[in-house]
């Protein structure tokens, strides 16, 4: 029986994890978000709260504000800027240190987008349209590619290699994404020496959350719990989701997604089970339960957002820490394209 | 009668050569090599003179060694280095004024590869694809492509774009090439406020010449006269040269193609009309054409080759020329880069 690649990075991902617990050092996270709007609780339990644990665990973390990435699929960039901002201090508010965390954006940094086009040389143009995520957002935006997209998977690798990340969490998915990666780093190595190391994928078991309306959480839905959004906006928000007739609370993601996903925003927060909340409840129905989410949204929200507004005060400093970032992503990636142009004997 | 984009293309050109005689101010050219090898003298009546004489009238020459679209379709790069400096060798030696030209490497501007990206996403994949040039050298490459030879015009717009290059010399053939660049220019302009000239194509008449055995000039075949080579090293290539059987030599490109191309190559150098020199050879046969080609080449190429020899002694100094060349190409693109990211609302 052959093992397959994905049985192959579980077993890597499981070891990876055990090393991030007992000895961490060397290991370098590279994982980031588009600069699309600010973040709300799905991404903080999908994403964010785990790159806080993995920098608390001493985990290097490189945090990549992906605006050159905004335009793969859009043409509108007038709220970029803003849109790093909020960025940023869900970052810091959620708790990534910036001490030690380098947080950077793309377009900073051209010796990482160089990288482009010795990467792109490794590929053929069959594999870029053949990748998986190329051709789900290609479905996703009615099937017209710009040329950013289809070389996306290129791009991640660039960003992932320039600062020899090793540790890029994703999603079971998500898996196929990190190959491309994984391959470039391969066939540079195999062709120029070894510049490169081969990144693991870290798995990691996120609860996914609905929107309040039940549907998948998206900012142009209004469904989604901003981190940022004031305790009044956060109870409208709730008081509006959809529930079920049923008066008594049970938790029953099949049947019940509705009322279940809100039991399970309540138990993240609280970090207690979802069907224990729900049984406290019993037959007081979606009002109490309603009321129970609001308060345990708002009570596990109020010391971030309470750092959030402290930090929005000064954008002075957010912008200092964002170039801070930059300056760091810059060095490290001038001496990775040195070692780069060394290796393919571009050195004049 | 609607004129076609050809038509215009060749009005502008003629106006372009116009003004580049009346006042070249504001005018400057971007053109370049691959450094696959050295230059002969099909790339020297082809380009290289061309080159020669527009900075000689004082149009801004820039010159690209592309050295990242060697990589487009081979693998082998143990050779860049030494054939970037016979380059530079070529170009020196033909008499490209470095103290105002601007000789750099692709992979020494990180500025400029970083514009691939903005510009990737001003092209669907699908005009990528549909590119002809980009169709014939996949073709010439058996069918396989790699990313970077499917987005090489979009690389090439971005040579052509960071220097604020408005003049373009090409072949007729070669039209539809610069139209991604001027497509890209004014999409860019467009979206985001106006950036980027759309340069101009210059087009030239350049003869075309045949290789010594007849067929198309190419290193591998052996057949073609370098800028660099010795003079014994030409009377032996010339020696053998295919002529044909016919005793009085005639110039008739059309039933006698390789009588015909030395002759054309004599007048070259020469700078006289080929019919005029078969007419002097009379029936003396192809051992005096090949004595009087061999003589003629020999004599034009001498004061090059001496040139290109004093050069060769002081490699440093030619280093130093490349590194003047890129220091002054990243300034330019830094600048340029700074402006792109202003106009997409990404300066932090």
């Amino acid at each position: 029986m052959t093992r397959s690649t994905f049985d192959v990075a579980v077993e890597r991902s499981d070891a990876l994890w055990g090393r991030i617990q007992k000895n961490p050092e060397g290991l370098r996270v590279l994982t980031g978000d588009r600069p699309t709007g600010p973040l709300h609780l799905g991404h903080y339990f999908g994403t964010l709260a785990n790159r806080v644990r993995l920098q608390r665990a001493g985990v290097d973390v490189f945090l990549v504000i992906a605006d050159y990435q905004v335009i793969t699929d859009r043409e509108d960039v007038s709220s970029i800027k803003q849109n790093v901002r909020e960025l940023m201090l869900d970052y810091l508010a959620a708790g990534i240190d910036e001490k030690t965390a380098t947080i950077f954006t793309h377009s900073a940094v051209p010796a990482l987008n160089q990288l482009m086009l010795p990467f792109l040389s490794l590929m053929s143009a069959a594999e870029l349209r053949r990748n998986p995520t190329v051709k789900a957002e290609s479905e996703a935006v009615g099937g017209s590619l710009s040329g950013l997209l289809l070389t996306y998977p290129v791009h991640q690798a660039a960003d992932i290699l320039f600062c020899g990340g090793n540790v890029v969490p994703v999603g079971r998915d998500q898996l196929p994404h990190l190959e491309t990666t994984r391959l470039i780093a391969h066939r540079f190595n195999e062709r120029y020496g070894k510049v490169f190391a081969e990144p693991d994928a870290l798995l990691s078991e996120t609860p996914l959350l609905l929107g309040t309306d039940g549907g998948k959480m998206s900012k142009s839905a209004h469904n989604s719990i901003a981190l940022g959004a004031s305790e009044d906006e956060t109870t409208a928000l709730i008081r509006r989701a959809k529930t079920d007739s049923e008066r008594v609370i049970t938790y029953d993601p099949e049947s019940r997604p509705e009322v279940s996903n809100l039991l399970l925003v309540a138990a993240l927060c609280q970090g207690r089970d979802p069907a224990e909340i729900a049984e406290e409840i019993g037959d007081a129905g979606s009002g109490a339960l309603k009321k129970l989410v609001t308060e345990s949204v708002n009570e596990f929200l109020r010391p971030m957002r309470s750092r959030r507004a402290d930090l929005a005060k000064n954008p002075d400093y957010l912008w200092s820490v964002l170039r801070a970032g930059n300056e760091r992503a810059n060095a490290i990636a001038d001496t990775t394209l040195d070692d780069v142009r060394r290796h393919m004997g571009m050195s004049y």
